[in-house]
């Protein structure tokens, strides 16, 4: 496939101590060339190599950078093109002022995931893959960044291309049988291999499928509110969480600074803790965002911390706050039992009905660890081993394979009540092609430009 | 020297494509294969190659992360010693893994600018080269990127150099001339020589300090303040000085998002704005944090853009500002000349007294030209020539230069009052010795810790 040279900024914008600008492409060793000065010429050494020199402005003739240039022939690449690095002092002038003479020099200015994509397109991963690439960047977590390394060495895709296989030597089999329609034992063995291969896969989907919440979990964070009356400790809640745990507090990938979300690693799972600043700043989300629109907010969220004071009884109000988590994943945290208890705890679990209640002195630092215990157990049970890790995480994948279960129901039933088997044969091939997706084959183009449009610039 | 192992995460952090993990020292390249799992050990490969492989944790023997690994062995490094540069993912999850693991195996994490301070300790640059480093990393112009760059590449050590052989040679030739004072015309040569040559260090330090100015504005930026009555265009300048031209948006380096800067690029000048958020809030620094506050925040300011109402007469709020920007490096803009002219021009002018009036109409775009010009021209007369960048820029080295001056008057005066020679020889070593302090010669380890603790982590 031939393609353009493609340059970009590869590392984080601001202040450190080294930038990389990287290039991909036929072009990519001789712009290099044309701008470097060093001991030797960057097309005539070795692959894998780094060289010290500087870069020299050709139109002033001065130099414009120090820099180490690594130098990577394809097809041993992440592109599997010819692949330059330039690490140039991490300085925002001094990247953009290397970046400019490449692209001065015939390069183009790489789209968001191109490199990922020529990756892609050049055959060394799969879509699946490539997603997970971007995965493994946005991880929040220890086990978030497990799912996506695992993936992009390709586990997920050795499970669908086991599971197509599968299909498809059924199909093979089927075909065969068509044929030679003369014997009557051949039908009923059919049917007996299309039911137990069918089963088969579609246990896997399901299997599968399972995973797919605790995946999206620690993909996407868990969504947690905070919510009680006032002065019963949310604001501490929050600094416990924040502070004994590491705090990962991103900004959403892109230019704007405005939105600051925050993580917390609970054990591993990844709590993305919603709406804080209404926390820190009013006490009370329920007062400042009005009644209507929290009962939304809660709504929308995976976990609801319900917190009430040990010192004061239970209010109507907490009370209509146990209504509004009802149904709900949630944990009630009976605080302050540093303080005297004034509260009925009787009635508490009685209005908890399935929650969780824990009590705990966040003054005193007691049962925090519970608390943690708590939410993992809640979404993970038990431990997760490092050997298990075939998460479906991605949304996309989610939806792929649900189609693809669903097809395989429809031949479930079409072979047990003895549909003819051309019937059954449409529904495996719609399943073989609906996993087809997941790994990028047969997927059309648009959706591929769409998928690497949110990857970030220079990967 | 014998140092121990350091690392640091070397990009900054953020979400990107790339992060590096550096390390230093003897043991770096076998951490580094204790980790590793590639085609070959990274002990037994070629210096300045680069490897593809996996990073295995130790502790579970599951894949820890994907990474290209490049080794360089010293004495043709960095640092001179044996450098790693781990390249991973550039999520901060992984780059935080990837750090944890060679802290694990024995590495020690690197204080910030301690990769730069081995490069001066091992002496591969001397104290004024590696403070450009920062400088360069800091630059918010290419003019201020270039000033750091040829001090990295030495220009100014190479300068100080000179001045201090040339201090050393007259120090021994008079040294000789002590010697023999049987001959009358030798006291009479050695006089003149010292005259000569202490005239000639002493211009050359004169010279040097006259670039400091600039030199700072360079590295600094130049503090601007914008002001004006409510409504007579601030807002408009100043979304007309960032919009066309590139702003620079930076954090100060650290941790802390709270204080962001504002720079813009004036023809090669930064622009530091000053209390941004301030109008375009209120609309008025005045208003907002009274007059008095006010006068100082001006005072403190290197460029005060005053701005006028061409639709409006002259107030005597404006005549006050008059008053307020009087001695000060100001430029006056008459705004909205779209409208109606009422203003009366020549009262301006007289108001204006040494300050550079000029007329836009920032609503039509008209105007911004001249006013960058006149800015550029007000703090750099002419242009600037690529060729000749040895500017001063650091607050450290021009107040070694001036105290350096100092004692060069001091000996031109005890030389011209026929004072005993072994008096101007003190004066001369005393210059001798505080020039080499710029270059790290002879300097208090205490300080250079404390120079190399403002450098960001990992460089």
């Amino acid at each position: 496939m031939e393609l353009d040279t493609i340059a970009a900024i590869s590392t984080p914008m601001g202040e450190g101590a080294i930038a990389i600008v990287r290039m991909s492409g036929e072009e990519a060793i001789m712009i290099a060339d044309r701008l470097f000065k060093g001991n030797q010429l960057l097309s005539e050494v070795d692959t894998h190599t780094i060289h010290y020199g500087h870069l020299i402005d050709p139109e002033t003739g001065d130099t414009a950078e120090e820099v180490m240039v690594s130098v990577m022939r394809g097809p041993r690449t992440f592109t599997r093109e010819d692949v330059i690095e330039i690490n140039c002092h991490g300085g925002l002038v001094s990247v953009n002022r290397v970046l400019q003479l490449v692209l001065n020099e015939g390069a183009r200015l790489a789209e968001p995931g191109e490199f990922t994509k020529r990756a892609f397109l050049n055959g060394r991963i799969d879509l699946s893959q490539a997603e997970a690439v971007m995965d493994l960047i946005r991880a929040k977590t220890d086990r978030a960044m497990n799912v996506a390394l695992r993936q992009i060495e390709g586990r997920l895709s050795k499970l669908i291309q086991s599971l197509r296989q599968t299909l498809l030597e059924t199909l093979a089999h089927v075909e065969v049988n068509i044929d030679y329609p003369e014997y009557d034992d051949v039908e009923e063995m059919t049917n007996h291999l299309l039911l137990e291969k069918s089963k088969e896969v579609y246990e896997e989907l399901v299997k599968l499928l399972e995973t797919s919440k605790q995946g999206k979990i620690l993909r996407e964070g868990l969504s947690t509110v905070i919510i009680g009356r006032p002065n019963v400790g949310k604001s501490s809640l929050l600094n416990a969480l924040v502070h004994e745990n590491k705090a990962i507090v991103t900004d959403i990938p892109g230019t704007t600074r405005d939105v600051i979300e925050e993580y917390v690693n609970v054990k591993g799972v990844p709590l993305r803790l919603v709406d804080t600043a209404g926390i820190r700043e009013t006490e009370d989300i329920v007062e400042r965002i009005g009644v209507e629109r929290s009962r939304q907010r809660l709504k929308e969220a995976d976990l609801i911390l319900l917190v009430l004071n040990y010192n004061e009884q239970v209010s109507e109000e907490d009370e209509r706050l146990f209504e509004a988590v009802h149904g709900m994943d949630a944990i009630i945290l009976v605080n302050k039992t540093d303080l005297e208890q004034k509260i009925d705890l009787e009635k508490v679990k009685e209005l908890a009905r399935e929650h969780t209640v824990i009590t705990t002195s966040l003054l005193q630092e007691e049962g925090v660890n519970e608390l943690e215990d708590a939410i993992a157990s809640m979404f993970f049970s038990g431990n997760l081993e490092a050997g298990d890790l075939t998460y479906v995480s991605n949304s996309r994948h989610i939806a792929l394979l649900t189609q693809a279960k669903k097809a395989m129901e429809d031949a479930l039933v079409a072979i047990e009540s003895h549909m003819p088997v051309d019937m059954v044969q449409i529904d495996l091939t719609r399943s073989w092609e609906i996993l087809g997706e997941i790994i990028g084959e047969s997927v059309h183009e648009s959706l591929i430009d769409q998928l690497f449009s949110q990857f970030c610039l220079g990967k």
